[in-house]
């Protein structure tokens, strides 16, 4: 695994996406959440995008420039129109204003339509938690997941991201799919050849499969049985249906009919801690909360407790002392965008 | 399983609370939400429930009369304390003051502090939904679940309940504990003597185990392993630390230390539908959602898919046509409450 100067690769993504016609203001948010993935070691959702986020700007269905516009405003909650521009940017601007309502009203929760693939939620809960703010984050994303007791696809994976500031301690940033795995990683075994659990996905005869290739054909399964199938649902209610964003059968897969839209949808959901019990307060219990979890003596098979987000934050902070480790595929699709654009791809660090 | 009329159920118990000092306003509410969770099939938190408020009614650590206060206003979050009183009642209230105050900004948030066990949240999103909006509650409880990877307890079993409005089909009722199954099961099953899954519970020494004594002695898993574990944490902090409550480890548990109140914190939050998509609008979207969902082909094993709250909603037809059907720890319940405080238990149905 490659190791890359994290700068080179933020401005190779940004320079790629502003010559496939992306304003220099969008071109570099995504490219600074694409890089943030990377950073925090969860390379599904790094720089391996740009390649399909070029071809979707080439082909019209991100559309550059967008504005998000509100399309209605009740004072904490508000509704925005994103134009089918950047997934990414109207989920960053949408999540700002949060914070902004939230500052005024105690919480703020703004709706987004008309969106496309945003990318790791937690770059948006790191976002409010730097302003200070309890962040909520929701996605629904294209049917991948069958509902708790059916055989074929209907949820998206939806995830859910919740940011928690800490005091001395690193914020708590809970990001996970409401599937029981990401898609990518099913399609990494098919690559591969490899088996997968039981517990990942069902074949396309509603049995749940080992087959990575029947899986591709069957569908994911949520996490957690009924529970997480419930919660998939109502991320896909709060983030599509309420908002005015497709619903997950309604939503154009990122990787296929690159010209149509996607129509995802966001709710972004941020809470002040002073309309609370006060951000200094919160801060103090957060990280004594995650001081008791971190020591509790750990279970058979376990080293040691993780807090949500811990790892990644580690994993950031040595990628920020060391360079950014890219996995193979990623640097694939860096090739791909510097081909597809007339630039030179960045180069490892020696 | 005998049958009982809901509304003698309802006088019974609201009779008997009444009878331990409560005012009619709080007995009655409160027996209307035990009620609520038998009608619904969830008879662990029915009228079963209705003895230990007494006793701590009588102990006063639940505390007849309490207003529930307001701490901090900031318009659309509002922070209230509970003054001990009866958890039904604050979450109640909280509940139409976030409804209030949603109607009002788009999206309402209170958080409730100083207050006791609540019961089903079910009880509290299905008061939203009857006023036109989406619901979520969330409610911290003592430590009984180890967080993912450690052998010992520290989150409660920290239910999350959404309530989402439908249009000719019911509502959906999301309703769930982030623990793999309540506590009251693992008991259930060292009364019969009978083993648990593995998946369940670690026994003392952090090992999953299948026998509930053990189990009892040690602590319940999260549902879904890490992103279960995540969740139980996010709720401890959104209803516990933010709002100024107790955490897992700082609340009373219901059954011990019955002069001691709780200090459980809640967390109700409102979206009005007419902010974002509009209520008609979501009331013909959530209906052809459960629609589709329902006429999924069902998995192996299952016969068809059920909604979130569906089979419990059926329940509830049935049971206020038929009559509440109650366990024998409910009736047993009942004549100790009877007992206590000199009243005739409710009779079964012929």
């Amino acid at each position: 695994m490659g190791r890359y100067a994290p700068g080179a690769l933020r401005s190779f993504v940004a320079e790629a996406l502003h010559r496939g016609g992306a304003f220099w203001e969008e071109a570099e948010l995504v490219a600074d959440a694409l890089v943030c993935a990377d950073l925090r070691g969860v390379h599904s959702h790094g720089v391996v995008r740009s390649a399909v986020y070029l071809k979707r700007l080439q082909a019209g269905s991100i559309r550059a420039g967008a504005d998000l516009s509100v399309v209605h405003d009740a004072g904490a909650a508000v509704v925005c129109d994103a134009g089918s521009g950047f997934g990414v940017v109207a989920a960053a601007r949408a999540m700002d204003l949060a914070v902004e309502r939230a500052a005024r009203y105690g919480v703020g929760a703004v709706g987004v339509r008309n969106s496309n693939h945003c990318g790791m939620l937690a770059y948006f809960t790191l976002r409010e938690v730097a302003r200070g703010a309890v962040g909520v984050a929701l996605s629904n994303a294209n049917a991948q997941v069958a509902p708790f007791g059916a055989r074929t696809r209907y949820f998206g994976t939806n995830p859910i991201s919740v940011g928690i500031p800490g005091g001395e301690e690193p914020p708590v940033v809970l990001d996970m799919a409401t599937s029981e795995v990401a898609h990518g990683r099913v399609r990494a075994a098919a690559l591969r050849g490899e088996p997968i659990p039981r517990t990942w996905a069902l074949g396309p005869d509603g049995r749940p499969t080992t087959d990575p290739h029947e899986a591709l054909r069957g569908a994911l399964l949520a996490f957690g049985g009924a529970k997480g199938s419930g919660l998939a649902l109502v991320v896909d209610v709060l983030a599509g249906l309420l908002t005015g964003a497709g619903s997950g059968p309604e939503i154009t897969p990122l990787y296929e009919e690159l010209d149509r839209p996607q129509g995802v949808g966001h709710l972004m959901v941020a809470l002040w801690p002073d309309a609370f019990c006060g951000l200094s307060t919160l801060r103090g219990r957060v990280d004594r909360l995650v001081r008791e979890v971190r020591a509790l003596p750990p279970a058979e098979g376990f080293d040691r407790v993780w807090l949500p987000g811990e790892m990644e934050h580690r994993r950031d902070a040595e990628a920020r002392r060391m360079g950014v480790g890219l996995p193979e595929e990623s640097v694939l699709a860096l090739q791909e965008v510097a081909r597809a654009v007339g630039l030179r791809a960045p180069e490892a660090l020696a």
